[in-house]
């Protein structure tokens, strides 16, 4: 294992969040001098996060110096545990500006905060990077903007990082999900491996930038705030789901807003390969995408059993009974907030019909589009295995068939095929752990298993929030560290799609070649 | 497809169904002559089964003559479909007894009884054949000893089938888990296919006859009345459940008796191809059978933990605390009761420590070994999936590495790889679909999510008894007849191991070829 090599490219990731934390604090410094009605609570956030940038500067700094003069290739294996580590101390040092505020902040002494206990400050960050959604906040109006903003961008960069990741990194190295990115990936293809991670990061990071400014820009023209377009528009296309208010999107009565939020969520939920094929105006590969077909046809079922669903369920009082247009709406936002694995909320789904709580349960595993800023298994995993299903069943009664499976054209091979399955029932083991866990752990409240499971569930795809005391109008405060700590893991390892984390407990990992 | 030769096959297991019928009715005539305490109940039951027999060998024999001068060769279509009516249509006829006594009985008009609902009946029977063991009686104590006797003869009968058909009949005729059975499976091999089925059933049969006498002598050598240790003898080695008191095993103070359950129980959930392979001496593939080391390894680990989460659970008063001996039989004995899925209880495990119910929960997938009467996933495709999980793992950071997987020193191909996998996730799939449709079926009566997995868990895998509102103190009596009805589908699709019955819902099956 390269160490030396890991620790300048850790340091070089460090930076670059670094860069970000003072570029908040430099809209906190504008912010504070303003003096609108938001500065005074800016006072506080500002050192907090100036302070910050010092230490991610310092820390940086040693590991860059550490790794000076190393020979710049990475293995398969440094670049695995780079990425664990990237997520993994990067959500500390994501953290700090937290933590440090609610020291500095002025009735520190006199009122508690959720923010006064690290790990708390480490959920929020870790939530943030992995585009989880879910906030230990009880009231995000007790925290000034300045962290407002820097919740959003943990989401953006943690967003941006993934997509680089999936579709640039680990397919080009030949890592991880390597096999299944490549099924009818319109993305680059591995030739000249590190000349063609720089452009195809370069094409990427260009594209996420350009839906950025196109998201922020149709927020304002709907009425939304410049800060509160920039938040959501930073939540919404990393998938994400943190919002500026505890009531999420609810707090917007505008069906314009939530329509620019929905149509930006869909195309976060996207493979960002078909934007770059779109650059290379390869349409026949995005219309040959069978990925995409599955995953709007997922949504439109989804978004019809929602509707149908609360419209059946007659309510205890008629005249409370919403419109079929609010309906409509509330149920399409919902599905595409909840398989993109955003997390955004219009609605309080908990109080919806069984039916559609389980509809939208199984929208959480489904998850997004493999290459997207989205979590879940990912639709074309979930095509592959129930294609793979169905095979089974025919082979029941027709052992000596053989029938080819092939998903958008391409032949699906054995190796594939295992890697779907195992990777679909990885999530479901990884699943019953985490419900197990927290089960367990918070057993002396009586916590109930609907929350366990969906805290595990929520967490671990990455949307945010799940349902009973978890659900969309409460928050993750509660739990104890423990369990906190457990969320922490299965946000990761869903965010890194497993490998890169449970590779680390293996002993093998760490042999010398 | 063959229909005439399939109603003469269909014809002729309703024959043997009605033979035993009708044996279990010149017992309940023997008892009613002997005029001792538990004679007048026999009174009605007497009528009701020789008329169920009536019944049964009038509709054997019409399907006997539908059937008659077809040819006899069953294709693999054939074969798959008469396994599935099998159960469903004998399941009928075994619900029968209990219907036609609920309206003999003399106070049918006064009081009210389960069996007065064909759906209660139909549950029963099919607990019973699918060697279940969930029943629908509040109260067993209202009805006479020869219902309790048919009741117990249902799982037996089950039992057997479920072995002759998984270890002699479906691998020889290539269908069905025909690739996973033969995994180090010392069972018979396909060489002149007809013959040795007949051959291989009988030896099974004299097995399982074997093993039926053994217990009951050794539990009536323990104390157990002729008839308790007949009852429970059948229930054991079917895996099946069904006691004849509602406290279960737990109305038996003695760890004799205990301990000849056990013992028996864990024979019952072993491969009976290793019981054929002893009778041909052929030692050395029992020796490096692996699934059998797996499925003790499962058993000391469960039980361990079982014991050590009680110990660890501090009781509400010191005095109320059991002692080490007590907790560890018990720990055993419900460790060997869910593995094997017979659903036998000697403590009220609902109360027991939350991680000792997701032992329990967890144990009730595991299942029993392949060619056993137990049900579940079984050890070896979980012995299977999980090396395939661990080698998933390596795959992640060593791309180019190929290790060949090997279970007992066989290779494990592709196929069967991916066979298990999709096995594991079906199993996963029907038990979601089955508690999210018992969630909503019932959840006007705001059914708890515990109560709703743990049913369809507990049918789907042939246990019985599940956790709270299902746990071992209570009864399925309480659920409505779609929620009952849907679980008989779950209880059938376990039992068959999901193929016999999905199949039926595909279109391709019914082409003709």
């Amino acid at each position: 294992m390269n160490f030396r090599s890991l620790c300048q490219f850790l340091g070089f990731l460090l930076f670059v969040l670094t860069v970000m934390i003072f570029a908040v604090a430099l809209f906190s410094t504008v912010r504070y001098m303003s003096a609108g009605d938001n500065a005074v609570a800016e006072r506080h956030a500002m050192p907090a996060l100036y302070l910050t940038s010092l230490l991610g500067l310092i820390l940086g700094g040693i590991l860059w110096f550490v790794g000076k003069g190393a020979s710049k290739r990475l293995g398969q294996r440094e670049a695995l545990l780079l990425v664990a580590l990237g997520w993994l101390v990067g959500a500390a040092l994501c953290a700090l500006p937290f933590r440090v505020w609610a020291d500095m902040r002025p009735d520190a002494e006199l009122r508690p905060h959720e923010f006064d206990g690290f790990v708390n400050c480490y959920f929020e960050s870790m939530s943030g990077l992995t585009t989880t959604g879910a906030t230990i906040l009880t009231s995000i109006g007790t925290i000034p903007d300045s962290l407002k903003l820097w919740r959003a961008t943990t989401h953006w960069l943690g967003g941006l990082g993934i997509v680089v990741l999936f579709v640039a990194v680990l397919p080009l190295l030949g890592v991880g999900g390597r096999r299944l990115y490549r099924i009818e990936s319109p993305g680059p293809t591995p030739e000249g491996v590190t000349p063609r991670i720089r452009d195809a990061a370069r094409v990427l990071w260009l594209i996420y930038l350009g839906l950025t400014a196109a998201e922020v820009l149709a927020l304002r023209l709907c009425g939304m705030s410049w800060f509160d377009a920039l938040c959501h528009t930073f939540a919404t296309l990393a998938t994400g789901g943190f919002s500026t208010y505890d009531e999420s999107i609810a707090a917007f009565d505008s069906s314009a807003i939530h329509a620019v939020i929905i149509f930006f969520m869909l195309l976060a939920g996207v493979n960002f390969s078909l934007y770059y094929a779109m650059i290379q105006k390869r349409w026949h590969s995005i219309w040959q995408n069978s990925e995409l077909r599955f995953y709007f046809l997922i949504l439109v079922v989804a978004t019809v059993i929602l509707t149908a669903s609360q419209l059946a369920a007659v309510p205890s009082d008629e005249s409370s009974k919403p419109s079929i247009a609010i309906t409509l709406r509330d149920s399409l936002f919902q599905a595409v907030s909840i398989q993109t694995t955003t997390g955004f909320g219009t609605a309080d789904f908990d109080q919806w019909a069984p039916l559609a709580k389980i509809t939208l349960v199984v929208l959480m595993f489904v998850g997004a589009s493999a290459g997207s800023t989205g979590g879940g298994i990912k639709v074309i995993r979930i095509v592959v295995a129930a294609k793979v299903l169905f095979a089974e069943v025919e082979r029941a009664f027709r052992p000596k068939v053989v029938r080819r499976l092939k998903v958008g054209g391409d032949l699906v091979d054995p190796d594939v095929k295992i890697g779907c399955l195992a990777y679909v029932l990885g999530i479901v083991i990884l699943f019953v752990i985490g419900a197990a866990l927290i089960l367990m752990i918070e057993s002396h409240r009586g916590i109930d298993l609907t929350t366990a499971a969906t805290a595990s569930a929520a967490t671990l795809n990455n949307i945010g929030p799940g349902l009973s005391a978890v659900g969309p109008t409460c928050n993750y405060a509660w739990f104890t560290s423990q369990a906190k700590v457990v969320m922490c893991g299965l946000m990761v390892l869903g965010r890194l799609e497993v490998y890169a984390i449970i590779v680390l407990f293996t002993p093998r990992f760490w042999q010398t070649e």
